[in-house]
């Protein structure tokens, strides 16, 4: 089980999906369709994968009987998961699909707050001899220390195991200085370094902060990604129209299991598949899913520059 | 228990409010007061008839982790509640609630069929011999038969039970004919018996149909009761300016209790308290909770003109 994946989703949700004929603001609507799925980046991260081939643990808290509506979708999309129990009740976001533009307006409830126990919960049942590698994303539950990600990424070095971390501001750099491959967007890339660096740039220093390797996705740029052996841009395969979503983590999924599977691999082949992932991402309108054949046609055909 | 409130809800709900600080179509918002609570009509009914010192026994059909949210909040609330299990998830509705001018936009889930066999179970759990009276009240889930509500009616009297029944429709005029106490507001009459009709003339015939009794809202124009011994129109007290939704349901409450109490009401006492309870229902921001004070303040004040 080398090979296994651990996605790390911290803020768990159950994400609700209704369809209206019309929105109209004040009034009362027929919903016409009900979607419900578990949902937060590391699930996202973890379909994705799991899509691709690998074998994927979902780990994460779950509380109340949202919660058990999470662990239930995860089971039934096959999905392998340890969740932690919370004395809190799992949040909801609640996403309105418009019917006569197909424009989704977003509800997000607050999260359950973790307590110290429970975070110990959580570290406690972490099945470290059986990962490959851990991949952590998204945004941090009320009551979580600052540095969650770090801690976690110190602590699978400790058991030997890779940490992929997809996040934002301070956390992006603690997560650089406890070795990750650290994974993050442009906008948060200069948010964390200043706001005039290059990508380029910004994922070296990351590096020089003492990742292991950043890999920067860069909207329509493409993507970078740098390690103490070189950097490299990926240039996107065609303009592609569709939910952005869920690209990001499309990406995170693909360099996780390239990090699962060796600690140093070649990441201009990387580059190629994250690329041709996070496109494929797009092509579908849930985050989490990926249009399998378009990334196998375009896997090849993406173009990296080494820098 | 010849006081117990039997109340109907065919078709509960878990009823969701979200408020955020400004609603923005297509936009991303942050829940800033997340609160839900069991929902339909008859869960109103059951809530002012229990806030008016009532025993009440709220009945209805739950399903999935849905309906166990509903049974635990009915629980939380102090509502007995004797329910039937259905292989379909209750349904919830969510409405938003808007920081900026406090209006409420809505979203209905479509609810769970009810199987003929489960509706079967719903009546052979009836505790007859305990209720003073069946207050019936709302929609019909997918899978009732058309005339459920007249059935009920006519199984109460064969227990030798009083139903009361607030329903629109041909489901009005099928209730009148089965012998119960009909509750609508004005529109729903005119709909059922004829565009032009007077509220009274409209009460007078539902009697004549075979209701025991009528009770229609009139809006700002107060409340119309008709019976065999004559009919009565009450005045509002005041305008009163707030949330009407509830209001009709509070009415519903006021004419179930009285029932309970004496199948022969004497009705011109019973809307003077039917009005003041709608008025005080008006006031809160939320269905199914009324003013106590200020019933208390109103009741003596109603005016009623025999007609």
């Amino acid at each position: 089980m080398a090979g296994l994946i651990g996605t790390v989703t911290l803020n768990l949700a159950l994400d609700v999906t209704y369809h209206v004929d019309e929105f109209v603001v004040g009034g009362s609507h027929r919903v016409t369709e009900t979607r419900q799925r578990a949902g937060g980046k590391g699930v996202n991260v973890a379909r994705v994968a799991a899509t691709l081939g690998h074998q994927v643990l979902a780990l994460g808290f779950v509380g109340g009987l949202t919660g058990e509506i999470v662990a239930e979708e995860l089971f039934d999309a096959g999905l392998t998961a340890l969740l932690t129990p919370i004395a809190g009740e799992t949040r909801r976001t609640v996403a309105i699909v418009n019917g006569t533009d197909g424009d989704a307006t977003i509800f997000n409830e607050k999260g359950p707050s973790v307590s110290p126990d429970e975070w110990r919960a959580f570290h406690d049942r972490m099945p470290w001899a059986r990962l490959g590698v851990l991949a952590c994303s998204g945004s941090l539950p009320p009551g979580l220390p600052a540095d969650a990600y770090a801690e976690l990424a110190v602590r699978a070095r400790h058991h030997d195991v890779l940490s992929v971390i997809d996040v934002g501001g301070d956390a992006l750099l603690a997560a650089a200085r406890a070795g990750a491959v650290v994974r993050s967007n442009a906008a948060e890339l200069r948010d964390a370094l200043s706001a005039d660096i290059s990508v380029e740039e910004g994922a070296r220093q990351l590096v020089d902060l003492g990742a292991t390797a950043a890999v920067t996705t860069d909207g329509p740029r493409g993507m970078v990604a740098a390690s103490k052996l070189g950097s490299w841009r990926a240039l996107p395969v065609e303009q592609v129209a569709g939910n952005p979503t869920g690209a990001g983590d499309a990406c995170t999924a693909v360099v996780a299991a390239a990090v699962a599977e060796s600690p140093k691999p070649d990441w201009s082949e990387v580059l190629k598949s994250a690329v041709a992932a996070s496109a494929a991402a797009v092509l579908t309108p849930v985050a989490g899913d990926i249009d399998l054949a378009a990334y196998r046609r375009w896997q090849p055909q993406v173009a990296v520059q080494s820098l």
